[in-house]
């Protein structure tokens, strides 16, 4: 079988630098060597946050890390205002009701960013509301919401802003302290560059006064039970080490490089991503498009499942397709991991062939060539974050 | 530095093969290949649980397992009869008092088996006990209790049998279906082999009829959420790919040789440690031994939190100390996971070094002749079980 090209918002392609530290023999976590590791990633994962406040490692997906900052935050019958704007959106506001939050779903149109000042009204209309609930980008809709004028305006009120940022943190600048982010929220197997398994979590002051009062029942999840571990070096529960040795690697490539640089790259690709499907006659379906992950629309009469499929039975090239009201209608290509240069091509050149299989005549090769000279040109200056080890394509090898 | 020697009770030294597997390329889980190797282990579970019914995956610790076993079943102001006879039995106590249940604590003595007469005259004096919680094997004292006896004794009450089974699932026979365990749970760090983040339960017909009124609230947990998604062959969130890849081979290898050859070399370990312990001069804590792990008792004057330090300082081998009450009083062995004959031997050798270094001629070079000796004719007809890759040393090169 030809060597899968990965071009999801998650799982995403790992560098060999990951895969490598994933390969080390376990050991235990109660030696001076990992205890040392343990205390650098939670310190690193404060600047990834840039945030002054300790950030916490959950052996959780990302929805695990969503349910701790409910549960660490909210009584039952707490007034939440839930940004529904996709999918994510809808999960979150289910399982704030769940926990027994009086739920007011703000409904954006998917694809659409939210409008800040009807969430003030919301907030003006409801002071008792203890949190907005949103997220960064919609993984459903590749929208970027405005988590800075958003932060401005929960600052005034009563309200926490959490932040579900899993598709969002280490792929672009959510500076925590510096927008005033009340509960962040991050994942492994996106930005970080992981397998799926671990979710990041702060809490602004603010926010910790909640935790104070917080009458939602929890163990698991408890943040100030995992504070008190994590103030002795350790975890609540049993440590992750492979997890957390590949996450040190990371980091440490992250820092190491500077993260602007990790940024930058990620962006590259958006922009390539967009330009190309505009050399193609596509258009992109987000008012706000995240540099996270792109959802390109389908010309007419071109159902983006099939195209999904071709694309993955043609090529072995893996995408996204849409969810309930966009199936369909959009293929989402991410923009987090070890994506080469040539990953871009191959997935173009799969997309078109897809297309044109599905619809004869769609992209033309003229059409073609110059989405891949636009890959090509918006990518060179601007080469993927990684060590000075082997190329990130012969991570597939 | 000299290679690690892991001996303790999870994590476990993981073989070659799981090593090999966890460094492959990440790949996406919505793809035949992957969906038909999922499908596998859930199926492939079932053998190990000796169940008919559903085995779940989730991605969390153990710990994780023991709340969605008591979030699943009970709602608040339930009365729980929770067997407390180490660490864990307190843990899972105390969990589900934060859940609203109302917890009778049968303490049964450290290093003790629970009396399965005290637990019948609880269930008959508090007929409206809605579950009895238990470790089948309590890692804090390697004691394991009579879970069989226990179950036949909850069969004719209200009550649902739930045990965690983290430190036993895979080391020892644990049929679910043939004792009439309502709820068992495992997780992937001990007897599977597998990196911490994934624990595993199921729940027999009697428990499943509690998930359909259990009111605690839940959603990362739920596992009726998860059950529909593993019915369209899915994971509730994000599938933990790289665990779940190396479970399957895990899996695999456990299924081709037989799970009784598993058992069968960690019941010779198990043997093994105890007839050296012996030679040594050393009894053992648990009035019924564990398999899993076994706890050796320190001579008098020897705080075993200095000889647990010694091994490690002087010869790079990992043990446990005792916690709590037990603190400084043992060590634990652990011999679950890819341990060589060769590792046992590098154990009890650091073991009799540290031990004559804290208190001189605690052991003889006789004594340890001896010890060795039994060792290796105890182990030389188990092998370990593994694919007919390199010897389990190797995977610490």
């Amino acid at each position: 079988m030809t060597k899968q090209t990965l071009m999801t918002p998650g799982p995403v392609p790992l560098p060999p630098e990951v895969l490598d530290v994933l390969a080390l023999p376990m050991e235990h976590h109660r030696t001076p060597e990992f205890e040392a590791l343990f205390g650098r990633v939670l310190e690193n994962l404060k600047k990834v946050f840039e945030t002054s406040e300790r950030v916490f490692v959950q052996t959780s997906t990302g929805s695990g890390g969503m349910e701790s900052a409910l549960v660490n935050c909210l009584s039952p019958g707490d007034t939440v205002i839930a940004i529904v704007s996709g999918k994510f959106g809808e999960r979150w506001a289910d399982m704030a009701e769940v926990f027994g939050a009086k739920v007011i779903r703000h409904e954006v149109p998917w694809g659409k960013v939210v409008q800040v000042a009807d969430i003030e009204k919301l907030l003006k209309a409801n002071p008792e509301a203890v949190a907005v609930i949103t997220q960064a980008c919609e993984t459903s809709t590749a929208v970027l919401h405005p988590i800075r004028e958003l932060a401005q305006v929960t600052k005034s009120h009563k309200a926490v802003l959490m932040v579900d940022a899993i598709t969002a943190l280490g792929a672009l600048q959510m500076p925590m302290d510096g927008y005033g982010i009340d509960v962040l929220i991050g994942g492994s197997q996106k930005a970080f560059m992981l397998p799926t398994g671990l979710s990041f979590i702060s809490f602004s002051k603010k926010a910790w006064a909640l935790t104070e009062t917080s009458k939602c029942p929890k163990f698991y999840f408890d943040i100030r039970e995992e504070r008190k571990a994590n103030e002795k070096g350790e975890s609540l529960f049993s440590t992750a080490v492979t997890h957390i040795r590949a996450l040190d690697r990371v980091l440490s490539i992250f820092l190491t490089k500077g993260m602007h640089k990790v940024h930058e790259r990620i962006q590259a690709l958006s922009k390539a991503t967009i330009l190309a499907a505009s050399e193609m006659g596509l258009k992109i379906l987000s008012e706000v498009p995240s540099p996270s992950v792109t959802a390109i629309l389908m010309p007419d009469g071109i159902d983006s499942a099939k195209v999904r499929s071709e694309m993955e039975k043609q090529s072995n090239v893996i995408v996204m397709g849409g969810q309930d009201q966009l199936k369909g209608k959009i293929i989402r290509i991410g923009h987090m991991g070890a994506i080469s240069d040539e990953d871009m091509a191959v997935t173009f050149k799969a997309f078109a062939k897809a297309l044109n299989s599905l619809k004869p005549e769609t992209v033309s090769d003229a059409q073609l060539q110059k989405a891949l000279s636009v890959i090509e040109s918006t990518l060179k200056s601007t080469p993927a974050v990684l060590s000075d080890g082997p190329t990130s394509s012969q991570a597939h090898l």
